[in-house]
């Protein structure tokens, strides 16, 4: 942020009284322009035995796999962009469920929330952002081709959880952080 | 918005390429400002029985009563952040716990998670954004002085699910949104 989105004079990066980290301050206007995570919100969309996955068609990794996911919006909520990313890229109405994992990436200045979801129907299509979408059994996972490593994480919780039965019951949300050396 | 943090253009609302939906757009540079709900992180400060409570030095809501909690901060984690805004604001020690509720403020534009937390020590101290902090057993809370919809939802949950044990094992994080008509 180079100039102050409310007056267009050039912006100063000090920490502003009673506070105490660094902000994007307008001397101009007095305006403070604060700057926070993002939420990325997804589901893991159940089919019977199998999860339904996109492969990406826009950067970052495309051609590789994730579950349905995206930036949350103004005047939604988690569970309810979970279900609109999973009807976006991937054409599947669901059920969301419990929320499952909260995976935080600091250096990405994200936190990535995904939810239980149930396909209604096997119905899906790839959407605009979609090179394709398909049900996979465990076994099928493209493990060396999913686009991030919250995908893996969750994918690899979901697995252990399911076979433990733990699925099957409440259970705490499955969180940590992603670090920035991570790789698929 | 009004003018492009990047270039000091003024800004065109429009929806882009690609999209679906209005965005803060820069014709002059190109550039796309997207807006997104932000997350407030606290916790339930927990200490034998009883809960850490902080009455509001600033607006909104002076003078009311809430848990710990801020607006998350860009390089930290959802628990660390809570673990920050308890010690900043309640000069208390804790140990952060799993996830305990996500409620969603969709005419806020926030995403509030609270953790459950131990507290190390009885010891606490009001941080500049609060006039007091104290220990409330169940029967004093001041359910009439709270100061947020979904500090009061978060504490009624939690007062539940401790009576009927559900606390003692594994749960689901306690969600739901919160309506722009709700008051305490």
């Amino acid at each position: 942020m180079k100039y102050c989105p409310n007056c267009a004079a050039t912006i100063t990066v000090k920490i502003p009284a009673d506070d105490s980290r660094e902000r994007h301050v307008c001397e101009a206007c007095g305006s403070i322009h604060y700057q926070n995570p993002r939420n990325v919100v997804g589901s893991i969309p159940i089919y019977g035995d199998k999860v339904l996955l996109c492969r990406r068609a826009i950067e970052p990794r495309h051609g590789f796999w994730t579950l349905p996911a995206g930036f949350m919006e103004l005047g939604e909520s988690t569970s309810d962009g979970a279900a609109r990313e999973t009807f976006e890229e991937a054409g599947a109405v669901v059920d969301i469920g419990p929320l499952y994992s909260l995976l935080n990436v600091p250096h990405a200045e994200q936190v990535h929330l995904f939810y239980l979801a149930t396909m209604k129907t096997p119905n899906f299509s790839a959407g605009e952002e979609s090179l394709e979408v398909a049900l996979f059994d465990e076994q099928d996972i493209p493990w060396n081709d999913l686009a991030f490593p919250t995908v893996k994480q969750t994918l690899e919780w979901f697995f252990a959880d399911r076979a433990s039965g733990a699925l099957n019951s409440e259970f705490h949300v499955r969180s940590r952080d992603v670090l920035r050396t991570e790789k698929i």
